[in-house]
């Protein structure tokens, strides 16, 4: 009795070949639908399903496979006298091989123009019923849901007349690996609560990474479909060695930055913290502010650019190290200058596909952080000023660009700015006016007259004198301290201004 | 002629009483097994599945309901006259509401001596077909995976004879939820793989929070099945209001470190970064020195403690503000003098289960960055004397306790420490020699005599220089800069040991 291969796919690249080479190995194929159609078109003889159920295709295809007679060939224990002898009985042949995939509903609900009937006609039944059939009893059953699996099989079935238990293993998780993430996007189209009882997150592999933050961690770095073009997992390199995870990190931040200006704008991070931001009537301006900000710590970071790099401004960034430039596009003629150091990464990322991811994830020991991005700017902000002097133009200018950068600072965070860079940069820190001392210093003589942002409120007024002392002439805050009054005071006696926002900042 | 509802479920809580309602309401139960048998012991009439579908339960009850008889009748669209005549030519009669649960499959690989074939046994195939056909169908199905779904059906049944769409496309929504996560589990338990195709993540909602990193973005707190007990997810609060977001990361972070230590250690906490660690012969030794270390920082902050809380350290701990006091106990006496304070969170955790997540995640926009843990110890370390002179053994003490705090300080990270407690913290600079300026400072005159750890080589011998100008004795650090030498030759000139681990520890 020859061997049974039930083969019915949605993708049908490669099929025929792969059923050409089960009938030379001497299997009967079963198939339905559109690929018994496509297999006999090309002289591969088939068996129908209904000729194996005895029952028709019925309700446009919804049920076609979910019968004993195919199902009992695949859950049962091919060495079980019981379950032999009940296979005897009522006809049942064993299925040796199961190759299935589904309905793209990914695909389909991806479509701008998509309706809800459309999508849920395209959630596929009997396909993940029949691949996690076949993927149970793998101890018997080699089930394949993936083209790249052909050839692997039909090897094995040349060199041994069957497949080993260890491939069958694999390509059962496999299933389960899709078939899990199939669901999770089902789950996550119908589901309308933002945080369900339940939440399963899926994602594809874009690249195994050399390691993680240390080189003792192994890493990976994974992509979402339906996700934001706006994204590294998205981008374009055009040269260089492969991203590490901490030019992910980095990268993903000066991104976050540099997106919030629309005027030319420049950001050099470090350790997922700006270092340097610039902006500036054109690109290259706006590096020069962005270098100029901080020359030492640029050393060995990644600039972001929000406007294609031009020849001039690629001479300039190709003189410092830098590990990546992501921008826009760049000229033929800055790709020529970048290209000739051989170890910069050049990436293009599409700014103008910017989606807004949900919510964002972080990991802590036995579970998961889930929250909204932080996407308030400073034009949603309700601006309050609170001193006797209001800022000039040319203060709110400052105060608005400090505002945009501070939320991008790690918590406590000052930054000290003019209008068209930062300073002096204060991050990271256990107490605020400790921040406030680390960008002051860094500012040195450029904190007079410059402004100076907080990421959060003044419990104290220290923060306010400090500045004050360092010749800071506005301030840019939450407010909310029961003691706001105090700073207030402080910023009206030294007559400079200030302004609340209503709302903090933090980032960790 | 009745309404139909079939019944399958593993978790038979609520079954019985469930199942009664429904025949009061005109329903006719089909079901099978051993949800079948208890019903009839309970009085409740029922249809066999195999009486609708003319087959018996074959293969150990592998194969019962996959059969059209049952999904025609789940995915038969009921208003569409062709699928009603095929329905009627066929003998399929609609059923309109699914109730199935699932084989426990999570529940059998938690337990400690389960077999494979066990667990492969536990992977259900007919229950998920039901519930995914049904949830497709959802347009005339109800479908229910979840018993406290069962009153909110029979009220809408009672109230309007029918669920309404609304209900049922949740009902459905929950469904893919479940069926994503359950497949989830079995995926993760066959594959093998660190970093496979396709990644599917899974979580349990423990609690919506109030609020995010800030009170405009919405967050949730999900927790691990399978994961680690010694997890906020797994915490038991004695006393305070709930956690916030910040709270999460925070106590984590504390966690993470306290870890580290087999002596009575006490750690503080202010945004995700230590700001004082100390250890002692007794708990409040410990909780003295950390204190000690950072006496301004430590206010609103987390302390993490190893060791079971007594009455004096209660004592010291009531008399700051903090957010969360976390410990594996509190004596009786201690928790009657903490819980007098309104305010503070008392968690308890069980510090004995600490198994090891595979992996942690983070979201990167448009996609996810996973990686092991940083695990790796002092113990662990090629520890190489790079000096003329070695530490002594009090050195040998600090420079230890320094390594396993910088590991947990944000990159870039410096630490100067005594064997008992840390002097100062320098945290997420973009370049070293600030982290090393701003641990020093805070160190003042206590830097004299003391230790210095940083997370990651020196790139310049400045930090060696500054250590050296403020009395550091010595340093441990990771070495394998090209200049290492430079840093080498001042610290001999200056007669200070320093010593190489050959790791680094960057987070961020």
């Amino acid at each position: 009795m020859a061997k049974r291969a039930l083969i019915s796919v949605s993708n049908k690249e490669g099929i025929v070949e792969f059923a050409k080479e089960l009938v030379a190995l001497g299997y009967e194929i079963l198939s339905t639908g559109g690929t018994k159609k496509l297999l006999q078109e090309n002289d591969v003889p088939v068996t129908g399903v209904d000729e194996v159920t005895k029952f028709p295709e019925i309700l446009d295809g919804r049920v076609k496979t979910l019968n004993p007679m195919i199902h009992g060939g695949l859950l049962g224990k091919f060495d079980d006298p019981s379950h032999q002898a009940q296979m005897k009985e009522h006809g049942i042949e064993p299925i040796e091989i199961v190759c299935v995939n589904l309905y793209p509903f990914v695909e389909t609900i991806s479509k701008p123009d998509v309706t809800y009937e459309e999508a849920i006609e395209n959630i596929d039944i009997g396909g993940p019923t029949m691949l996690r059939a076949a993927a149970k009893n793998h101890k018997y059953v080699t089930v394949i849901v993936d083209s790249n699996d052909y050839q692997t099989v039909l090897d094995e079935l040349k060199a041994n007349g069957a497949t080993s238990f260890e491939t069958r293993k694999k390509l059962a998780a496999k299933v389960f690996r899709h078939t899990a993430s199939y669901d999770a996007y089902i789950s996550n189209y119908l589901t309308e609560e933002q945080f369900p009882e339940t939440l399963t997150l899926t994602y594809e592999l874009k690249q195994t990474l050399r390691y993680g933050e240390n080189p003792h961690q192994k890493a990976a770095f994974y992509k979402k479909r339906l996700g934001s073009d706006f994204s590294l997992a998205y981008a374009t390199q055009l040269h260089g060695k492969e991203l590490s995870y901490n030019n992910i990190q980095d990268g993903n931040a000066a991104l976050q930055i540099v997106k919030e200006f629309k005027e030319p704008a420049a950001v050099a991070v470090k350790h997922m913290n700006p270092c340097g931001v610039g902006v500036g009537s054109t690109i290259e301006e706006a590096f020069d502010k962005a270098y100029e900000a901080d020359p030492v710590s640029i050393f060995g970071g990644i600039v972001a650019l929000n406007r294609e790099v031009d020849a001039a401004t690629a001479e300039k960034l190709s003189k410092i190290f830098l590990e990546i430039i992501i921008a826009p596009s760049f000229t033929e003629e800055a790709l020529e200058i970048l290209t000739k150091k051989k170890n910069i990464r050049l990436l293009t990322i599409d700014f103008s596909q910017q989606k807004k991811d949900p919510f964002k994830v972080v990991s802590v020991e036995g579970g998961l952080l889930v929250q909204d991005d932080d996407t308030y700017g400073f034009e949603d902000a309700d601006i309050k000023v609170v001193t006797d002097r209001e800022p000039t133009e040319e203060e709110w200018e400052a105060l608005k660009l400090g505002w945009k950068v501070v939320k991008h600072v790690k918590s406590n965070a000052i930054v000290v700015n003019n209008k068209e860079m930062t300073l002096g940069i204060g991050a990271g820190q256990m107490n605020r006016v400790g921040a406030a001392r680390i960008a002051l210093e860094q500012a040195g003589e450029k904190a007079k007259g410059a402004v100076l942002a907080s990421d959060a409120f003044f419990p104290m007024p220290d923060t306010v004198e400090e500045a004050i002392k360092a010749g800071i002439t506005a301030i840019i805050q939450p407010g909310g301290s029961i003691r706001d009054q105090d700073s207030i005071d402080a910023a009206n006696k030294a007559g400079i201004a200030m302004v609340f926002t209503g709302v903090r900042h933090f980032k960790h």
